[in-house]
């Protein structure tokens, strides 16, 4: 089965302090968690780069899941260590420790059979890699793109160059006002949708997203979940499902964009559920199923 | 036409500057705002204290609109005066001025014919008076409490004791978080929902409306306003075009309340748009069916 969706990002160890626990270099990075949640769909690539201390079971993990890791290099050096803590109200995490290792020189190679992506997501990397990429593949169906508070900070010119070659923006509500210089999400959504996306989907944390486009507008609340463990990966795993759902489908319309808003939302409520990747290993997709028509029924009015 | 929703709170003259201009002495008032909207779905009382300086072109005004103002007494003295604006973000107004005049001694009295009130809304007043007026009626099929940060400041043992009275609470994110002492919503809610109430509709400005029950969470978008001329009133609105439906049909089901919700958020985009309660003038009810339907496309999955 060729590649149907690429994923350019981090694969890193993050070790962890929850209230509900700690793990020690368990498997993190924006692009394992994309793929892994996206192989539930369709059949994913990921690019990224570890190091040689790289844990082999990870490895056979992401490999088991389906995930086509052709695009995974092995460098010298260290494998990207993130170490973070979430309060009691599993806010913000608190970084301990950032250790960039190889991922400080990563520059995404992308294997032969991942140059004619149909669809392509960029994790959050340095928008200069991402503009690289988008430039380096004959153009998808549709390009989506994720970044962070940092970038928009100290390579605000870059990000917006990436931004315009894409379709799908994906922010928070915090990174919408800062990309947008706006006070209020209405203006900050028309703004943004002026720099090139020609939709945005709008993390909103514990009350869920806002998908948006120049005419239309749908929110899809948080699947409840009462039992967070550990939400790190929430976002990349919602991505994970809203992409993975548009490229198995392969439909662009304003209805399927909808449904994988839910996808993105039960994929997310999944995800915080265990430590790291631990949900995926033994995930049905009954459960998947299960969860899109309890976010599907609580959305409904007849 | 006997009254089928009692609403008991103020009537008030608002001087208000926004970015789209200024007015003296409008109406203003949580009482005045809910009892007009709600008279757009069903006959709605109103019990609450005017001065002797009231401008009886006010009092024409709520005739006109259908409202039964039997309960609006004249006290001596001079009419509750509120002075506020609002910053370029139409974000939470400034209080310049907060004359309390008559309304500092406010105690409802409710005329013999709203004293069988089959729906009864008590908007923000001291919660003492709101406990008072539920004691004083044959008990509603539907009782709904609004109240204020100040009152959960410095009366909540009082505000707690009204809280336990009511079926739905109406609350804006802070004020769920302040009262609860939760931090997260999710927690806040289920908390909130111990102290009484069965329903809870939870405000949260640009963004929407949610209401949750125990096993319920619906999310209501705002409807699209690009032209906010006031945003004062645009709670009390919210709520009179949510129980105003809920009065007009009497039908308690999950599935109405969600009915209700849309109608609240189209009531409130209706308030905004004009100073005070300006958009009732020359309302057309085709009006407030052609947003229901665009808030109900925007939320549609199929």
């Amino acid at each position: 089965m060729s590649v149907n969706i690429v994923v350019v990002g981090s694969v890193a160890y993050d070790t962890l302090v929850t209230p509900k626990g700690k793990r020690e270099k368990a498997l993190g990075g924006s692009a394992a968690y994309f793929s892994t949640v996206a192989s539930h769909f369709t059949k994913a690539g990921l690019v990224a780069a570890v190091g040689e201390d790289f844990n082999p079971d990870y490895l056979a993990f992401l490999k088991d899941r389906g995930v086509d890791h052709s695009g995974l290099e092995t460098l010298p050096g260290k494998t990207f260590h993130w170490a973070g803590s979430y309060d009691d109200d599993f806010g913000d995490a608190t970084t301990h420790k950032t250790e960039l290792n190889v991922f400080e020189h990563f520059n995404p190679k992308l294997p032969e059979s991942f140059q004619k992506p149909p669809f392509l997501f960029l994790a959050n990397i340095h928008p200069g890699l991402q503009s690289k990429v988008i430039d380096s593949v004959q153009k998808p169906r549709l390009i989506a793109l994720d970044t962070m508070n940092l970038w928009i900070n100290i390579t605000l010119p870059e990000l917006k160059e990436a931004i315009k070659k894409v379709d799908v923006l994906f922010v928070n509500k915090q990174e919408a006002m800062m990309l947008s210089g706006e006070k209020k999400l209405a203006t900050a959504i028309h703004s943004l949708l002026k720099m090139g996306p020609s939709r945005l989907v709008v993390k909103m944390g514990e009350l869920g997203a806002m998908t948006a486009t120049e005419t239309n507008r749908f929110f899809v609340p948080a699947f409840p979940c009462p039992e967070i463990t550990d939400p790190t990966g929430a976002g990349d795993s919602f991505a994970g499902g809203f992409m993975g759902w548009i490229a198995k489908t392969g439909d662009l319309s304003e209805n399927n964009f909808r449904k994988a808003m839910i996808y993105g939302s039960v994929m997310g409520s999944i995800t915080v559920e265990n430590f790291s990747l631990d949900s995926y290993k033994n995930l049905q997709q009954e459960e998947i199923s299960r969860r899109y028509e309890q976010v599907l029924e609580s959305i409904r009015v007849q």
